[in-house]
C-alpha cells in the first residue's frame, strides 16, 4: 500500500506496551526502530532514555494505553517529553489504542473525564500530534487541543467480511445507545442493522432485554468497537440466540479480551469467528481457535508517511476527491 | 423548588438572546437583574458595557447560542471579558443552549470541531465556569476546560408526560445512531423504545428507511434532544404511521423550529403534543396550538443559587445520596 | 512588484467577507485560491471545510473583518482551527481590515477592549501569524500575542495624489486626537497639516467646534484611517467651508461607508474626489462618480511572498537600508 | 477621602522604587508598611523576602517603573513571584509611572514593543491585577491580559489650575499627534486647545516647525503625560514664544525630569509653574523654585481600598451613576 | 500542637497509596476523612469519584507516590481533576513523599527530566498548591509552578536522636555529592559530619571507596533522604566498619524499603537503630525489630491547618520573627 | 574542531554583555556578527533592534547573564521578542553564563525562587531553546520548560590540568554540600577529593572549620563552579594551608572576581595558577599574572552548528555511542 515518496528525516521509537506493533510499521516504512531503553528505579519511578539523535527530526512514538494502562501512560509521556528535550521538530504519539476514550462523559457527580485529562497530558509533555484509531465515542477527537489523524478499521474488517457468505445477515450492535459504528459497518458490507437495548440492574450488572430490529433466522455479524471481558457479548448472544439467530460471528477494532473473556468466548462454542485487528498485543494463550486477526500496521504506517509527506491522511480513508 | 440560604454577591446579566429567560431566573432568585448595554459600531463592531458593578462579585452571564449564532457568541465573550477586566471573583457563563455542541466530531476531512473551538473562546474570554442543559452528545462536557454543569429536561419532560396516559407506549428516537436520550426518557417513564435507523442518500437529503423495534399498534413519543427544521422528524413520522403506530406525541429539549419547521409541524395535523422547553425563545407567530412548553429556568435558578452557596449541583439532579 | 523567487508550499483561503480581494492576491501570486466551504446548518451554526490538503504547507486565509463582522469572525476562527486542526506548518490570517482595532481603550467602566479580546480569540483559533493594514491606532499591533505585518497604504494613496494639483494644499485630520496618520499622510506629499477639534455634545452627537491651523483659501485633503457613516466627516467640511477652504478631497484607507455615507457623501456636492482602497468589499450601488479606488492587494500579495520566502517584509516599506 | 469601610487582610510591600509613596498610600490607609528585604548577591543577581505573612491575603505591591527602570522591574516580578510562592490570595501591582507604555508600537522594523513585553512579564510573575496611572497611550492599557485600574491625574491637576487666573488661557499640547490628554485637561478647565508639530530631522531631533492654533497673547498651559528630557517641551515654549503666548505654564503627570532637564527648565526663567505629580520620585537638588508636587497618593489609597472592599473603582472617577 | 482556629470548609480525600495517613491527619485535625471511589475499568483505566461535595470547598488530597508509583500519580491526577471539574476553591495536593523528585537532572543525553513532568502533570490536573516533604534536592521544589510547602523532618528526627546518647557521635552522609541533609542533621544535633566517596563501577554498580572525614573510633549516624534498596548504604556500612566506626544507626526520612532492603538490613546484624517516618507506608513483614517510626502526620496537618486559616506555615518550621 | 556541514539560515546576535564572546564564535563559524542596536530612552527603559533579516532563520542571541545582571537581562528577553516579532523559525538563547542559576531553592519563608522565575521570563518572551554552561545546580535545567543544552567547561578545564604535574595532587571542594563538580574533575584526572565543611556565623559570615578528607602535604587543585567575591575560598585556602596543603591552585567555570576579589586573589601570594573560562568577560584590570583563561567559545561555536544541522549535541559532550 505504500507509496513512494522517501521518508524524511523520521525516527521511530516504541514504548513498551507493544513494540511488535511499531517493529512491523518500521518494517513496511522500510527504517529501522530506533532504540530507547526504560529503567525502573528501585523506589519504582521509570526513566526514559532515547537512544538515538531527535533533534530537529519528525520523531514517532508507538505506545496502544493497554494493561497495565497506568504504566504505558507515564511511559509515553516521559518518552514524549525526552523528545521534546532533545528538539524534535515534530512529536507523534501513536497510540492504536486510546483506552481512555472510555472516560468520556460525566455520569456520576464529581469523577474525571479521564478521556481529557489524559488528552491534556499528553499534550503537556510535548506531542504536537496524535494518531490513532476508532476511539470509543467520535467527540473524543475534540478532547485534544493539538491535531489528531483519527483512523478507522472499518474498512479493514469489511474486508474480511466481503469474502465471507453474508447471506441473509444482519451486523448487530449490543448497545442501542452507541450503535454508530456497527451502522458504518453495516453500510459498507450493505446490510440491516439490529442492536441490544441494555438495563442496568445494578451498579454492575446489565441484561440486555431486547434485541431492536429482527433478527429471526438471520446470521448476524456482533460488532463493538472494543471487546474488554466480553460480558455483554455474552448477554447479547444469549438473547440473539433466544430471538432465533443462526450462525454468529463478532468482530471488533480492539481485541483487549482482559479478565474472564476467552473463558468466556471459549464456552460460546457456536460463534464461527472472532475477527479483530492488532491495536492491543493478543498474547499466545488468549489465541482461540476461530480467532482472526487482521493488521491494521500497513494504515498505520502508510499515515506515518504521510504526516511526514506532507500529504493528506484523510484522502486515503475517504473517497471523496480533494483539491492538490 | 428554591431553598432558604441566602445569595452573597450575586450579580446577573443577560445578552440580547433571550433576557425573558433571564428576567425569570432573577424573579425565582428573588434578586434584580442587573444592566448593561451593547452598543452596535456603526462598523458592525459590537461593544458591551456592564452596568453594574462586578468587583469581587459572583457574576453570572445569561445567553443561549439561538439565532442568530455569531452575533449572541461573540455577545457573550465581550460579556465575559468585561467582567473579568472589572475584577469579578467568579464567572459563570449560563448557556442553556450551546448550539454548538452538533459540530462535535470530524465526519469530513479538514473541518472544525465548532464544539471544542466555541468551548475554548468561552474559556479564554474569562468564563470560570458554565452552565448548560441537554449537550447534543455528553461529551462535549469534556470540550471544556473549565468546570460544566450540564443540567437535564429529561426529568421535567417526564413529569410532564407521567400525567398522560402512557398505556401501549414506546420512546422512538429519530436517529438510531443516537438513541441514548430517548433511552433515558423511556427508562423515566417504564416505557419500551424503538429507533429511526437513516439513510443518507445525497449531501443534504436523508430518509428514515426502517423503524429498529415494534411499534405496531403502539402510541409513540418521538424524542430528540433539539429540533431545528423538522425535517428528520416528519420523515420518521412517515416511517412510523406506514408501521402502524397510533398516537404520535413529539418531545425535544430545544425547540429552535427553524426555517419550515413550523410549516412542515403544522401540516402533521394529527400530532397530538409537541412538549419542548423554554431554553430557546419561542416567537408568538411559531406557536402552535398543540404545543406545550415547560420552563426550565427554575433548574437553572436552583443551579446559579447552589454554585453561590456552595452547595452540590449535582446532588439536585441524581438521587445517589452524598456525604456532606 | 512581485520579485521571482518562487513560492513554496503556498495554500490560500477566503473566507466568505471578500472573495475578491483573496482572489486578485492569489492572481498577482500566479496560483490557484485553494477551495473551502462554508455550511450554515439549520441551528444557524457555521461549519467550514478547507478542500485543500493543508499538511505542512504555508497556508493563508484573507478575511476582512467587515460587516456582518461577527459572521466574518467566527468563520474566520473556524478557517483557522480547521488549519491547525489539518497540521498546517504556518497559518497567517491576512485581515486587510481589522474593525475590532477601534476597540482599542477602556474609556468607560466595565466595558471589554473588543480588540485585544478579538486579538487573543484569533490566536487562540490557531493563527500563528497575522497581516493586516492600518490599525486605527498603531497600539493595536501590541494586541497580538503573535507576530503582526502591518502594512501601510498611505504611499499607496500619496502616489495618487502627487498626481495631482497639490499647490495651496493641506491635509486636515478630522479628529486633533487622532492626527498621527494625517501627519504622515503630509510628510510623503510635502505639505502641512490642520486638524478638526470635536467636542462630545451628548451621547451619540460630536460636533466640530474648531479648525486647529490655518485652511483660509487652501485647497484641502481630508484624510482618515477609516470612513464609516461619515458624520465627523460632513461636520468638518462644514466647519472647513466656514473657515474658508477651497477645493476639498477626502481619503481614508478604509471605505466602509455604512449607513447613511453614500447619501451624506453625494449630498456633499462639492468633493472633488474620495480616494479609498479595496481593503473593504464597495458594493456596486454605493459607488460614487468621485470614488477613486487604489488597489492593495499587490502590497498584501508582496507580503505573502516576503513572508513564505523568508524576506524581510518591513523593507518593503522602509527606506531603511538592511543587512541580508 | 477614604470612606469607611475596613480594610480585610490588605498587606501592602514597596519596592526600592519609591518608598515615600507606598508609605503615604499607607498612612492614608491606617495600616502598616509589611516589611521586605532585598539583597543583591556578589554576582549582582537580586533575591527579594516578603518578611510578612502572605497566605490568602490581598497583597498590594508598590514600584513605579522609575530609572534604574530595569533593576526596578526585576525587583517588582521577584516580589510578585514570592507573593505567589508564598499563596497570596490576590497580588496587585501598583505601578504609579509604567515606564515602558512609551514602547507601545512597531515604528521601526524588527524592534520590540517593550509594553507588551513588561506587561507579560509582570502577569508571568503572578500579578493578578494592576493599578496604574495615566499610560502614555490609553490603549497600552490592552497589553496586560489582567485587570488594569488605570487612574487619571487630571482632575487633581485641574484642580490646581482652577484656583488660578485662567482668563485668555489655551492649554498646549506638545505633539499633535498626541494630544488627546492635553484635549481632557482643557474640557476639565472649560479652555480651548492648541499644538505643537513635530518634524523629526534626525534620528534624534526634533523640531515643533508649528504651531497649530492660535495662541497669539494667550497665557498657556503645556500639558503632556510625561517630561523626561524636557527636550520636546523646550521646543515648544521657542515656538510658542515666537508666535506671541503670554505666560507660561508647565503641567505633567510623570514628572522624571532625566539628563539635562532641570538645567532647561531653568534656563527658561519664564515659566510660571511646574505642576507635577508624586508618581516619580524627586530628589531634592531637582526641586526647583517653581515646581508644584500634587500627591496622587490619595488615589492610589482610595484605588488599593476599594479593590480590596469589591466596591467600583471606575465610579470614583467617572460622574456617571451606576448600579448597585 | 495543633492550634485552636477552627477550619473552614475543609474537605480532605485520600487516594489508594497511604490511607493510613490520610486518616491519622483526619484525626488530628477533628474532621472526617472524606469518601472516594477509585473504580478500575475491565479495560485497566482508573476511574474516580469524589463522594463529598467539593463546590467552593478547600480540598486537600492525600496521595504519596509510593509504589506502585504509576498507579498513584494517575489515580492522584484523576482525583485533582474531579475536585477542579466539582468546582473546588482551592485545591492542595498533599504527597508525603514524591519519589520523581530523584529524576531531577539530565545525566545522560535525551533522558526526560521526570521530576519536572510530573510536576506539570500534577498542575496541569488541577492542583493549586502542593505540600510535600523532604525533596531529594531543594531546587526540585522549582520545578512547580505552582506554590509548594516544603516540610522538613530534620526537626522530628532530631527529637528523636536528642534521647539518645550522642557522645562521640558524628553524622554520616553516605554520598560527598548530596551531603546537605546529613549538614542539616548535624547542626541541629550539635555533631560533626563525614561523607562517603562513591564510585560507578558499571551501569548498576557503585563502590563507596572512601570515607572522607574522620570516624575512627567514632558512633555514627548514617543519614540520607531515602532508604530504597539499602545498597549503598550496605556500602558505606562496610566502609565506616573497616575505617573503625563504632555503633552504627540509620536514619532517613522516606523509608521505602525496596527489594532486597530488608534483607540486606536484617543481614546487618550490629545497627542500633533505624530510624525513619511514615511518609511511606511500611508493611507489618518489613518491620525490623530495630526500626523506630516517628510520625510526620502532626507536621502535615498543622500545615493543612494553617494553609486553610491562612497562616504562615515557614513560621511553623523556622526561628526568624515574622511580621504579622 | 568544527566539522564540515554548512550552516543553514543561522543569524547571530548579540546583547551588550559580552559581544566579544559572540564575534569569536561568528569567527568559528565563519558568518558574521548581525547587526543589532540597543537605545536607551531618556526614561531609562531599552528599546532593541535587530538590524538584519529573521524571517524564518535559525537566530542566536548570545548574552551571559553578567553584572549589571538586571539590565542584561532586560535586553536578553527584548532581543528574544523582538525575534519572535519578526517570524524568527527557531530562537536560542544562548546564555554561557545564568547568573541566576544560584537563585534555586527556598531556604527562607517568602523568597522567590529567581533561577525558575527567570527561566520563565525568557521562555516567555520567546526563546525556543536556550544554551548554557555549568549551572551551579544541574536541577536548574529541569526549570526551563524548553529544550536546554547544558555544556560543560569539565573537560576543557581539565585539559589544561592533564598538562601539569598532578602528583600528590587532590582536588578540593569548597563546600561538601556542593560536592559534585569537584568529584566530576576529580575522576576526568584521575584524582582524589576533599571538601570544606562550612558553618555560617552570622547572615553574611561563613567559615570553614574543618576540611573533610585528607589534605596533609597534598598538592590541591580547588575546584568551584563560580569565583565570585572569593570570599570562601580565602576561608578554604587559610583552612589548607593549616592542614597542611602543599601547592594550591584554583579553578573555575566562571569567573565573576566581583567587588573584593582580585584584591583578595592578589593578597593570596602562593596560589599556583587560577585557571578559568571566558564565559564572563574579564576586564583588563582585573587580569592577575598567574590567571589563565580557556576559551569555551569553541564550545559554544559547535553546539550552535549542531543545533543548526540538526546533530546531536549530547554526543559532543559523551563517549556513550549512539545511534544515528
Amino acid at each position: 500500500m505504500l507509496s513512494e515518496r522517501a521518508l524524511r528525516d523520521v525516527t521511530v521509537f516504541t514504548g513498551s506496551a507493544h513494540p511488535e506493533f511499531a517493529a512491523e510499521m518500521c518494517e513496511i516504512l522500510g527504517i529501522d526502530l530506533a532504540p530507547s531503553r526504560t529503567t525502573r528505579f528501585s523506589n519504582d519511578c521509570l526513566q526514559v532514555q532515547l537512544r538515538a539523535n531527535c533533534r530537529q527530526r519528525d520523531v514517532f512514538i508507538v505506545q496502544p494505553l493497554v494493561p497495565p494502562v497506568q504504566e504505558h501512560l507515564v511511559e509515553l509521556c516521559l518518552m514524549l517529553d525526552a523528545a521534546r528535550g532533545a528538539s524534535a521538530a515534530h512529536i507523534t504519539a501513536v497510540i492504536p489504542h486510546y483506552a481512555y476514550a472510555r472516560s468520556d462523559k460525566k455520569d456520576a457527580p464529581r469523577i474525571s473525564i479521564g478521556g481529557r485529562l489524559v488528552a491534556d497530558m499528553i499534550a503537556a509533555s510535548g506531542a504536537t500530534r496524535v494518531v490513532t484509531m476508532a476511539l470509543h465515542a467520535p467527540q473524543v477527537h475534540g478532547f485534544f487541543s493539538i491535531p489528531v489523524d483519527h483512523l478507522s478499521a472499518v474498512a479493514e474488517l469489511a474486508d474480511h467480511f466481503k469474502q465471507t457468505d453474508l447471506s441473509d445477515t444482519v451486523v448487530v450492535s449490543p448497545d442501542l445507545g452507541n450503535a454508530k459504528v456497527a451502522t458504518q459497518l453495516a453500510r459498507k458490507l450493505g446490510l440491516g442493522v439490529a442492536a441490544g437495548s441494555k438495563r442496568r440492574l445494578a451498579d454492575d450488572t446489565v441484561v440486555v432485554d431486547n434485541i431492536v430490529g429482527d433478527v429471526q433466522g438471520k446470521n448476524v455479524i456482533v460488532f463493538d468497537d472494543e471487546i474488554a471481558t466480553a460480558g455483554s457479548i455474552v448477554e447479547v448472544l444469549r438473547k440473539l440466540r433466544s430471538e432465533g439467530a443462526r450462525r454468529i460471528s463478532l468482530a471488533c477494532t480492539h481485541g483487549l479480551f482482559t479478565g474472564p473473556a476467552i473463558e468466556r468466548l471459549r464456552a460460546e462454542s457456536d460463534i464461527d469467528e472472532i475477527v479483530t485487528t492488532n491495536t492491543v498485543p493478543l498474547a499466545p494463550e488468549k489465541q482461540l481457535p476461530n480467532m482472526v486477526t487482521r493488521s491494521v500496521a500497513p494504515l498505520f504506517a502508510e499515515a506515518v508517511r504521510r504526516i511526514n509527506c506532507g500529504e493528506s491522511v484523510s484522502s486515503l480513508f475517504s473517497d471523496e476527491p480533494t483539491y492538490g
